[in-house]
């Protein structure tokens, strides 16, 4: 007879009822793996009457939080209900109480994971969010146990699963933003309003979760340079793949110095890069480390049933947590200061489009904008537009953030010209 | 004050000193994560008078295997020195001494795995070996943790880093055969001998590893149906190429009603798949678990910081088991009989290339010949390959090996037709 693990799970969606049928499916596994009996002790619900036919599972049903959070049998709450603020409340109730936690809210992680973890950790309890960041792919996971032996330098992630379905419908079948933005939401992976996604906030948001368990560092949502896919022209996304690349919406984390720089935005990736190949819904993280070198992590980004799983996984380590008594060390043993890198010590090589009056000495000064910036050029292509128009595409060699500022700013400043797109490239 | 957990090395070249290394860099998180403080006490060399400057290091060099298996204070075992008899003669008396074990020994796993696994179970002792697979990604242990709660049911790998890095240089460069293969060895990435390499057989190796992990089945190498890329011809790499695929070494393991399929093969790829975007000599491997989907774990294959930080992670398994009180259990949990599936239940479409006299008749008998064994046609390609003779290739619907194999017999037998190649088809 094992030890009794005895779990309450927040609400009862169709992630809720994934890890009940999972816990209950790989019960056996599970015991043999952690050296405890997992079981549901109790589940809210919005609605009783709705739920009695479950009755009979060997859990019960409450409308009362607090039937859950101060149930002294109940050793670790599932929070998957979603929302924000009341979610965090019940959050924090239940780890004051001496509960551990695993939950799916990415919004809830990337706006108080610090609060959060600082609770859980003063409680010695467990707080873990391996669903919150690209679903079904274990990365968080991966990332933590890597880091006890090796030292994570860079991470690029495509972690928004709506952006790349579009992206790769734009790429691929040439559709335009707006057809592919229709797909998206007929297909339900966009939403009726789409900001979040399109405006990489959802992306932000998980690149915030990502870096604080790569480089210990709490970065603000607002100190990572956020850029969407709102609007993006099917004409960049041709010339990029004519020049070799593919257009990506890529989060980028990087140490640099003991700082850490942190970005949301479309790229130009290599056509041969590993991440290019991810397409559709499909999500990925890339993972550079000091000694194991780079590795990717590839799968879905969503859906019901990769994220039960990923619940039930994190249930996993924490009944084993319990019984090696390290039980809310996570987060303790890899916190630094948070500084942001300075904008003139982050290199980038970059791809820009303008338009520019087709005369003479219009060239020159643009040559010369990038020049004064000490940007130069790897690749330059320019073609009529119309009569009197012509496309300037410039692929830059490698220049800090603040080159690439100065270099765009001026160019904004001549009516001659017209800086129409502006991406990060990176290299293989 | 921590408690000490005592390891013992088993040689001492780049991998054995990288493991020391790490252990060393990364003491204080290994011991936050584990609860233990994890020391090298022996190390087994050749030569003691080489290695006498490491003498101040903490640690005691011997030459006298039993020195450090018969050690009472050493509880782990690592073993980085290679070869197979008295690698698996030491590691067996380990695990009798109840000894748990680490090894980076792939081609031991393949071939005594089954037996070394019985032994360590035992005695109640781990046996662990993530980096005989994909040296630096950390797919076994991926794999035995998504297991606790998911159902594999699939798993294709690019597991040897020679082919691939021979067939990218084929692809993407044009290459010979040959031309690839001089590059391949003049780089260090093949060996003079080449054979385990371009045969496959390394790559089965791999797969039979995969296949204990993934479905509990120990498939003997003899039942992996394995063909490698010796001699393999760029216009198949080209014609591939054209019509939308790649062709990589590819091991594929697939679970089919309780039996196992395991085979090791050039495939074709449809150039949209992720694993098409794994070049070089990198390595990847492919999942699919009914509850999570599609999953691929890419990384380097070889080097000797991935596979010391491989071993690392395993003695940090190890050390949690230790606390845990479930060592020895982890394959314990998921071994079934070994079935290998029948080939009349094993369907994939398939890849032929043929050279046919060119005269009337011959195209309707190769017709008849794939009609007859029930075996339809998804493409065909036909084009003059001389005045006499014209090259016919064909991608087929999916069809059972038993089908090609029939399809492929009667066209061996007809004067007017040669089969030149046959490839499995992966769709995407």
């Amino acid at each position: 007879m094992k030890a009794k693990l005895q779990v309450g799970v927040l609400g009862f969606g169709t992630v809720g009822s994934g890890v009940i049928h999972i816990l209950k499916e790989h019960q056996e596994k599970i015991s043999q793996v952690t050296g405890y009996d997992i079981t549901v002790k109790k589940v809210l619900v919005r609605d009783l009457e709705k739920n009695r036919r479950y009755e009979t599972e060997g859990f019960s049903l409450t409308t009362e939080p607090l039937d859950v959070l101060d149930d002294p049998e109940i050793a670790v709450v599932v929070e998957v209900m979603g929302s924000i603020q009341t979610a965090r409340e019940y959050i924090l109730h239940a780890l004051k109480a001496g509960k551990s936690v695993v939950t799916a809210n990415k919004d809830l992680i990337a706006l108080y994971g610090d609060e959060l973890v600082a609770v859980a950790h003063e409680n010695r309890c467990d707080l873990f969010y391996e669903a919150s960041v690209a679903g079904g792919i274990p990365i968080l996971r991966t990332i933590v146990n890597s880091l006890a032996a090796d030292r994570i330098q860079k991470i690029l992630g495509i972690v928004n699963g709506t952006t790349n379905y579009m992206l790769t419908q734009m790429t691929s079948e040439n559709k335009s933003y707006e057809e592919a933005l229709k797909e998206a939401q007929e297909l339900g992976f966009a939403e009726a309003d789409p900001t979040s996604d399109v405006d990489g906030i959802d992306a932000a948001r998980k690149m915030v979760i990502l870096t604080r368990l790569a480089f210990g560092m709490n970065v603000n949502l607002d100190d990572v340079e956020t850029k969407g896919i709102r609007g993006i022209s099917e004409k960049d996304i041709q010339v990029a793949y004519q020049l070799g690349y593919k257009v990506k919406l890529v989060g980028r984390a990087e140490e640099i110095n003991n700082t850490v720089d942190v970005t949301v935005g479309p790229v130009l990736l290599p056509r041969s890069h590993p991440l290019s190949g991810v397409n559709y819904e499909n999500n990925a993280v890339f993972v550079t480390g000091a000694a194991v070198g780079e590795t990717m992590f590839y799968g879905p980004g969503a859906g019901e049933l990769p994220t039960a799983t990923s619940v039930v996984s994190d249930l996993i380590t924490v009944a084993k947590n319990a019984k090696l008594g390290t039980t809310g060390n996570a987060f303790n043993s890899f916190v630094h200061e948070t500084k942001n890198t300075p904008s003139d010590q982050v290199y980038s090589k970059y791809y820009f489009r303008l338009e520019m009056d087709d005369k003479t000495g219009t060239f020159l000064k643009l040559t010369k904008i990038f020049a004064d910036a000490g940007v130069s050029f790897d690749k330059i292509l320019q073609e009529p537009l119309d009569e009197h128009t012509a496309t300037v595409v410039i692929i830059t060699h490698a220049a800090s953030r603040k080159q690439i500022d100065e270099a765009s700013n001026a160019a904004h400043a001549e009516p001659e010209m017209r800086l129409i797109t502006k991406y990060a490239v990176v290299e293989g």
